[in-house]
């Protein structure tokens, strides 16, 4: 079956990746008010997979990511609006030259060709893809989450009417529409057609997808996040840092895990955190060296497990560990951390350089939060997923990371010399 | 085994990674130097890979390629030289400005950190590819073909010498010394160690690669290379192009393999091309189109197989396909090529911009010939390898491909509004 899909969704990435950006952009219109014009299949569609999620009784932060209002599509159709906004980069020249042997020679931004997506719960998702996907004049397969296979089937379908009506093939943007997991399996191997995987949820669907796929993925949007607090700062600075890194939105990828503070500072720094994270509501786990001078603090706090410095809590607990000093801190991010975001909080200039050249993240933080790290933060206007492999894209991935580029030569009969 | 060898890797790669370019060139410098001063252990060890390589019957044209003399490492050692010359990607800023939430962003080159690479045959790509992994600032494991083990052995352990005299970690350049192929898959799955996994040899080792590792491999190399000839060509100039394309070094991967002629020149440029192929001493394999022109015709002409079209001859052969205009000639290389490179022959410029948009291949000529692809003709000052995929770098890869980029946020304590 979805060899099919891929034969077609080849086929139509041709004529996708000839278009202007006037023709893209008109299709993302066409979609965005075919979605406001036809929200009632798809909110009835909703209504089912809501229903079914209740039975099974999933959470109710779930279920609210799950569902889909008026208002929420309304929202969805506008960020498809805003993607018609951004520049896009198919076309442009990276560089070029003329060589000695006379060749013309430049590397202009071509799209990827076939993008396959496999992502979990939130619906808006789906639309947010695919506009990006077509922006980039990619196509794309979606694997949404199962929860909402029927919000996502419904929505697709309402995507390639649009798609249709300007004239360009429905295949553009196909949505696997069974629930069945095997066909996960099969979308990883379908090296024939897909050019780059993205894999958006959990540490499991992205071993799952580096172990099976014959496909390049784009692996990442697992952070276990540090911020080193050295013996230099001021405490009121670090300690509100800190707190939004921690609390601003515990169940993102960008939020802070680890806290390390150096020892010279941990007797005074370490009860005035535990103030500070008391009345974040934030439960610590310490380090044998932070918990004597945590134990009698307002917060919570429990003694860390090995295993806590590897994992992302995703919710209000801060693991504090104290280090010696900047050597033992850089350890600790490298072989802990997951190379996303980490963060040194000093006033040391050459402290900050070290760190910078020392810990090897996608995003690296001089006295900032590593809640920076997003594509609308970094400007780049969108983003499709966040990196934390090295090859292709790393970090926040805008349009520019679903694009490749190809070497174009122009000569007068030449033959190489 | 490999797990140690990976660990130790990982470890030299941090010191690489801060290495400045001056102590970098200085271990190039000193690689060079021991690599002429003791050839000795190395000319021997190749003595023994010989040997063993006569008696199990390897061609000569392969046996020469395993051949080391001292003339031959004396220029191995000069190409190192070379490597020092070349800038240096690490360290450059990309880009950076600063964003509207006050936040100093910027994106810097860094190394990937672990390379692997695997390869068959010629020796002297053991000190090509450590050259240019040690400029990058990475670390490297190689993994050489199992003819010339003892031959790779020798030469990694000289290069060692080298990187301990200069004060840097031997594991900076490993090499897996067994010829034992478990090794081989035991590599494909080291992605706690290394980065990016580079195979260079045939078909089978990029599918083994494809299909069996968990690292992201970059895969290339395979060049089903098309000419597309339009009927608007001067002959005596095509056929220039197309002789030097096919004939100048047909084992590369850059050579043509499969000729497209417009039907309305079919009657006249065929005949002048079997008498030019025949005088270049190659065999034509021609569909049941072109044949009737090409059966009366001085060069041998046999009609061509299906299978002819998707594979490389690396001879002096070449499919001749007559197609009814440019629609059937983009489908052709579409359906067989390998997005290797491919070229247009034309005088038409408005057919000449057509076969750039629409052919997706990593280098697309017009009015040149295919064998331009390749790292020193573009001007890159070294190759690795050669991508036909297209994530991460496509097309011939010089060393910012070997380097990725970390994006670093300098605040003045900022927390995320």
């Amino acid at each position: 079956m979805l060899e099919h899909m891929g034969q077609q969704a080849k086929q139509a990435s041709w004529q996708l990746s000839v278009l202007t950006s006037a023709a893209k952009n008109r299709a993302l219109q066409a979609i965005a008010d075919l979605l406001e014009a036809r929200s009632q299949p798809i909110l009835e569609a909703n209504a089912l997979d809501m229903a079914d999620a209740r039975q099974s009784g999933l959470s109710p932060a779930l279920l609210d990511r799950l569902l889909l209002t008026p208002e929420r599509l309304v929202a969805i159709a506008a960020d498809v609006r805003e993607v018609c906004r951004l520049t896009d980069p198919v076309g442009q020249v990276i560089d070029g030259r003329t060589l000695d042997n006379g060749l013309k020679l430049e590397r202009r931004r071509v799209p990827l060709g076939v993008v396959g997506v496999i992502y979990e719960a939130r619906p808006n998702v789906t639309v947010d893809v695919a506009a990006l996907c077509l922006k980039t004049g990619n196509a794309v397969i979606l694997r949404g989450g199962k929860e909402t296979y029927r919000t996502n089937a419904a929505t697709v379908k309402v995507i390639q009417q649009a798609l249709v009506d300007c004239g360009l093939p429905a295949a553009a943007i196909q949505a696997i529409e069974s629930p069945d997991r095997a066909l996960v399996n099969e979308l990883l191997r379908l090296d024939r057609y897909v050019d780059m995987l993205i894999p958006r949820g959990g540490a499991g669907l992205h071993q799952l997808c580096r172990e099976q796929s014959t496909i390049p993925v784009i692996t990442g949007g697992i952070g276990v996040c540090h911020t080193y607090v050295d013996q230099t700062v001021a405490f009121d600075s670090a300690l509100a840092v800190i707190e939004n890194a921690k609390t601003q939105r515990p169940s993102a990828c960008n939020s802070l895990e680890t806290l390390l503070v150096h020892r010279d500072i941990a007797a005074s720094f370490l009860p005035a955190l535990s103030a500070r994270m008391h009345a974040a509501g934030v439960t610590l786990h310490a380090d044998a060296n932070a918990i004597a001078w945590l134990a009698d603090g307002p917060a919570t706090c429990v003694p860390a497990e090995e295993g806590d410095y590897h994992d992302e809590w995703l919710s209000l607990d801060l693991n504090v560990k104290v280090v010696d000093g900047h050597a033992q801190a850089v350890e600790h991010i490298r072989l802990c951390g997951t190379q996303h975001s980490d963060a040194i909080l000093t006033q040391s200039q050459q402290a900050a350089e070290r760190f910078v050249r020392e810990v090897d993240s996608s995003a690296v933080y001089v006295n900032a939060s590593v809640r920076f790290t997003d594509g609308g933060q970094f400007g780049l206007g969108a983003e499709v997923a966040v990196s934390t492999q090295k090859l292709h894209a790393r970090g926040p991935m805008g349009l520019e990371a679903l694009t490749t580029y190809k070497w174009i030569g122009y000569g007068d009969f030449l033959s190489r010399a």
